[in-house]
């Protein structure tokens, strides 16, 4: 094998020399020139999202980034969106929970005007009572559209079972509770007290000239003092598995089947990606084999992580017609079984270091890609490079492997089912066997 | 305005210069090499989709598009996806009205194999009876999938009525019953008349030797004779409007107000495509601001076109919780109103072609996406340029948009609603009483 000779290869194809800079009031700008780009992307990331909100505040981070569109001392909401889509650009944002992204994708020459924008958003508006009020109506249908997709209702279940009491549990968008609640003041005191040069990182990929950057942030260099970020507690780590069914009158059952992963700066990462790609990467993984290619049981199986800065989740999707949920549940325990007996083959080791390998140049080809994740790492302190992370996953072994399938697939899952009705019973003694099936040996805790 | 100068600004990023070859057997080859690339992006474009489909052959080119992935005499089906993966490339196809493709997307030093495994797929499938009754499964669980989202199912419900007794009306995926009534035989023989090289084009975009393609592609001049594809019968022309309420438990309904549109190759589409951004296109137009931004009554609205080589559908949607349909339809009609009674400003009108250009530029930024279009357009004859297209709407004045909005949303429409109970005697209300409002003189015909 050679791997490393491979990766060289690859990593020359993530090319573009990333550049840093500081300013007094603690605001990192983050960028790197693609060369043959004309388009430029530009993130405004913040250190922000649904972890740093107390219980009474759920849903302000999202409702803040909602507001924060609705205009500004110079610029009414449409003229905002007008700035940006009349050059053909698009200008959005989302919130995660850690932190908050605001972007904009323009062409090359338009940079000036995208930077301009997206500060006077962040330090302009106005934030007008009737404003709050409007866009309180318009994240109330974005929640009722939320409960409307499965998949959206079983991460939440997930979250609320693995994060439990948690910030982390929540969900970041709020419920009709939490924003029926909030009022203007706390919106308006929740920006003042995140919305810090300390706490922004600014991204730019594409076609971009670092130093006119950092001037166009000047603005941003006056607003206020630095501000060292709070620390928020750790998540639980008790896991509590079982099973919990959602009931919806649709034709297919969505299932989530979640264990416990690793965060961010945890290097067992590397081992649980690779497994996670032999498991459940694209059309050739063992789980889409044996449950769809083999035996027509479902459209769509898969394997991910979720992670945070210091916890992960690592779950197994399916979508199948209420009676074959149980039978699927079954034939992933019994690939989990395997997985921990044996190990993964050399071959395919090879084959998932290949694909994590080639995924990521395919994944970091458009500058949109390259922003978000030059501003995601720069803010959480990941200073990794997308050459670290390919290193990173080459140099794991079958017996990596292995240990890592070992201690995450071996814990009973928690399993979230939402549809119509399913035999929860069978699914009930999947999980509580789990252990003496998947590890035998092993104690169930 | 500068509006040509910009264009020709524009054109300039749209570069790479696009080479096609016709082999002797009738297979066209078209490929456009993008500077700097270090991906390949390759799809083969066969003339066949759900409209070339007899009623009871109804499902068969999306069915046929599954089972040429579940093996050739060369591989079992996780070969093929396999060999793609694990050099971190991804293969897939899809299947439309008019048209299926099958593509891949890998690094450009994995190119010759791509095309390799997809001229096997498509050549030395096996089609074995049990990979057809397996995938039958599979497709009956897309079909379930399908049904539970509702956007999906409101755009059927707008082909079946537009294109009512049409092929162009039926899903593209098939029904339970017919494909539960599809035999290997039907599928193998739809196989053999419509995979021809006269039907197939191969297009492809990013870093490309288009002599060295053609030379890829070589087994398939051998397959057969040159093969004139038959024309399939026009749609119908008769509009019937209306509403049509499904009823789902889901929390929002998703409604579609549907207009008869314009053909791929009339040239009223330039300014229904200006009319369109006004409405609906993006953050700033016209629909957004009075529904969401001034009103906080949906999260999501935006206008669209579906388009087909003779016959396309101009479409309103939204998603609302249910009593507020009514209200969102009224304020669209008003709009409608509006921009038929007065047009749109010279401000709007040249905002709308920059978004349009600018947009243009950012979305064939990926060698997918230029992959995509050129295959398309290839297929279907048409032979415009993304300069061209750029040309074309530049030269709308407003007089143009005015008397194309005349001419589409002057009808009443065709509304369909998916979800729960709603106001249906006021949408039936609003539906009779659209030529008066809108087009006060005209007779409702």
């Amino acid at each position: 094998m050679t791997d490393t000779t491979h990766t060289r290869a690859a990593a020359a194809h993530l090319g573009g020399a990333v550049r840093r800079t500081e300013l007094g009031c603690g605001l990192r700008v983050v960028t790197e020139d693609v060369p043959g780009s004309h388009t430029f992307s530009v993130g405004f990331f913040v250190r922000v999202g649904s972890r740093h909100e107390t219980e009474h505040l759920h849903g302000a981070s999202h409702f803040l980034e909602h507001v924060l569109f609705k205009g500004t001392r110079r610029r009414a909401a449409e003229e905002i969106s007008a700035a940006i889509e009349q050059v053909g650009g698009d200008i959005n944002a989302y919130t995660a929970r850690e932190h908050t992204c605001f972007y904009a994708r323009v062409l090359a020459e338009d940079a000036e005007l995208a930077c301009e924008v997206l500060v006077d958003m962040l330090t302009g508006s106005l934030v007008r009572s009737e404003d709050v009020e409007a866009e309180r109506e318009v994240i109330l249908e974005e929640i009722a559209m939320h409960a409307d997709e499965p998949a959206e209702v079983a991460s939440d279940l997930v979250a609320a079972r693995l994060f439990d009491g948690h910030p982390l549990g929540r969900p970041v968008i709020g419920s009709p509770g939490s924003i029926r609640a909030l009022t203007r003041d706390q919106v308006v005191s929740f920006w003042r007290r995140h919305y810090r040069p300390s706490s922004l990182v600014v991204a730019a990929s594409g076609r971009v000239d670092h130093d006119a950057l950092v001037e166009w942030l000047r603005p941003l260099d006056e607003v206020s003092q630095p501000h060292r970020a709070r620390r928020t507690a750790a998540p639980p780590r008790a896991h509590r598995p079982g099973v919990s069914v959602l009931r919806r009158p649709t034709e297919q059952c969505t299932v989530s089947v979640a264990f416990p992963g690793f965060g961010v700066f945890d290097d067992r990462r590397y081992p649980l990606g690779v497994l996670g790609t032999v498991l459940g990467g694209g059309m050739s993984s063992r789980l889409f084999v044996e449950v769809r290619e083999r035996r027509g049981l479902t459209y769509a199986i898969d394997a991910g992580e979720l992670t945070y800065s210091d916890a992960g989740v690592f779950t197994i999707e399916f979508q199948s017609t209420p009676d074959r949920v149980d039978q699927i549940l079954s034939l992933v325990r019994d690939q989990l079984a395997e997985v921990v007996a044996h190990g993964v083959t050399d071959d395919e080791l090879a084959r998932a270091k290949g694909q994590l390998r080639g995924q990521t140049v395919l994944a970091y080809e458009s500058p949109a890609a390259r922003m978000s994740r030059l501003g995601g790492s720069e803010l959480s302190g990941d200073t990794r490079t997308l050459a670290d992370l390919l290193a990173g996953y080459d140099a794991v072994d079958g017996e990596d492997v292995r240990a890592v399938a070992r201690e995450v697939l071996a814990e009973p899952p928690f399993v979230a089912v939402v549809g119509p009705a399913v035999q929860r019973r069978r699914l009930e003694r999947l999980v509580q066997g789990w252990v003496q099936h998947v590890h035998p040996g092993k104690e169930q805790s």
